[in-house]
């Protein structure tokens, strides 16, 4: 099969790679309904994550099983299943806390940017559609499930989004967007999209973002502290990972507020006195996805929520270059791969 | 009057001060009943911690109220209350959300180690103790609600403890000591207290700890690590403020845990993505000793809780320098001075 392997930065390139096999007996094989490219996998592609050699890329998938090893239960070939960017046994003691994405037997997952995967751990990571393989206009939701909605929804709560909250999402990619869109089915009050690109502005007012600030780092802050009348905001999902989001973040937050962050920070360094006196939570890290997917697709599949709104380019998946270019340039959201 | 001023590292002087005197029409002057040495007044004794010229010192206080201003409605003259090291309103939105310490009208207070004391915004720092003034073998307790059992009780408050739970408290001075008769009062189902010093092990254990660990840094996280099946502790107390400790204190807390730290960080540096990967809850700042007081109080004069115990030093005021110099030896855990 061909699949995408990023070479250096800004060089990616389809290309021919080895047909994944069962190698643990807990493996599964997915055929791809389809993927797509993360935020996140910006970061090797603009150098600004170091890469070891030729890496293949991609981990957001959901598809129909081809095969399972000897040792996986509760799935068949020919089901549709829905996975997350990090794989888990669902039965160690962090993934009965709920945190899957730091399961003992966790690993990363890789190599989604191609037609077939191999899923570790596929018993505790893959999650059943129910009622079969679900109509074709909803993989793109389905798809988000597996990372973007899911950080979206950790975000959401992590940083404990209440009924009638005050609720500021800084970031606008797709993750923040879904952020903005989970804030709102767990019943925020007020939800403060900052942004200043105006599809991406719509696109959040869709999602049920109530206002929208433009500023950004000091003067972000000023706005949302006028907004609030000097207090601050209850809940705010950093969805960037960089030293200026995650200060703004903490910044727009009350004291006793909550601060998530679930993007990979880099580069970002924060001083114990100064987040001792802003008496904010904080908490973040990798989303545990798994924890959260049955309702998910539940929510998807009932069409209270519609999160695939987020692929504003679909493309083959041989042109998966271009996908990252408009992604970098942002000329895109977020770019699904038919494959 | 003659109150405690330290002049330089080391340099503490019980010497000639003004009286103080009502400033604002929201102050109240209380006659102090007892007074004492903070852990965290060691900073500024130790050099570690710059002053600016002579600074006078205390910050937790319990007594009769002599005087109050004219817009002073709750409390009278000739009534025994209780404050806390830092003033507020209890009105404005940050206090009503429980985070008095974040008091838009916050004043950290001082000059505490004197016979009286000037208490500003008194109608919302001071709590009366029902039933009038207490018996004197009670006031070691009442004044370390004013600051160290209260700050030990928001450091389990805001590490999660939770009936069963397995916590770990690092730190063994007062704040340390006290988070563990804090955790015990919640429920705590393991607590595990830090400490080298068998002296304070002996409190720790009567105050609540199922067991002791004496290893620091790396080699007491594998301890914890080992003490909870490889899983980490649920909740963890950082309740020094250094490097160290706060390092000790993420790494013994699972996934999805919770980490408080209380006592004011100093060269503290948090790596945003190695916090991230963590998975820990972190929460922390100056302790809201205002929203416990009532409950604190109750606890001390229904005799469940006997946290005075941590004052195994008493001098007279005028031998505050001796009480510092033992502290600073850790020949004593907490100096109370009787004024």
């Amino acid at each position: 099969m061909k699949g995408a392997v990023l070479h250096a930065p800004k060089d990616i390139r389809f290309e021919q790679c080895d047909d994944p096999k069962i190698i643990q007996p807990t493996d599964a094989i997915l055929r791809l309904a389809a993927t797509c490219v993360c935020g996140s996998d910006l970061w090797p592609y603009r150098g600004m994550q170091p890469i070891d050699g030729p890496t293949h890329m991609g981990h957001e998938y959901c598809g129909i099983v081809e095969e399972v090893g000897s040792a996986v239960k509760n799935i068949n070939p020919g089901q549709f299943v829905v996975g997350s960017f990090a794989t888990s046994d669902n039965t160690c003691p962090h993934c009965q806390y709920g945190y899957q994405s730091s399961c003992v037997h966790r690993e990363f997952m890789m190599r989604a940017q191609a037609p077939f995967l191999r899923v570790p751990n596929a018993d505790g990571t893959l999650v059943l559609t129910p009622g079969g393989t679900p109509s074709p206009d909803l993989v793109p939701s389905l798809l988000a499930a597996s990372d973007v909605l899911g950080t979206g929804w950790f975000a959401a709560d992590a940083a404990n989004v209440k009924p009638g909250g005050t609720v500021v999402v800084v970031g606008d990619g797709a993750v923040g967007l879904l952020g903005v869109l989970s804030a709102k089915q767990m019943g925020a009050g007020r939800i403060i999209a900052m942004s200043r690109h105006e599809k991406r502005q719509k696109l959040a007012r869709e999602f049920g973002a109530t206002e929208i600030v433009t500023e950004r780092g000091d003067e972000g802050v000023d706005r949302i502290k006028e907004m609030t009348k000097g207090i601050g905001a209850d809940s705010v999902l950093e969805c960037v990972g960089t030293q200026e989001s995650m200060m703004q973040a903490i910044h727009a937050t009350r004291p006793g507020g909550y601060v998530s962050y679930v993007g990979v920070p880099h580069g970002v360094e924060l001083d114990g006195q100064k987040l001792f006196f802003t008496h904010v939570h904080l908490h973040g890290g990798p989303a545990p996805v798994r924890r959260f997917l049955p309702k998910l697709i539940d929510l998807i599949l009932n069409k209270t929520i519609d999160p695939g709104k987020v692929f504003d380019l679909t493309l083959p998946l041989d042109q998966v270059a271009e996908g990252y270019r408009a992604m970098d340039e942002r000329r895109a959201i977020k770019t699904l791969l038919q494959v």
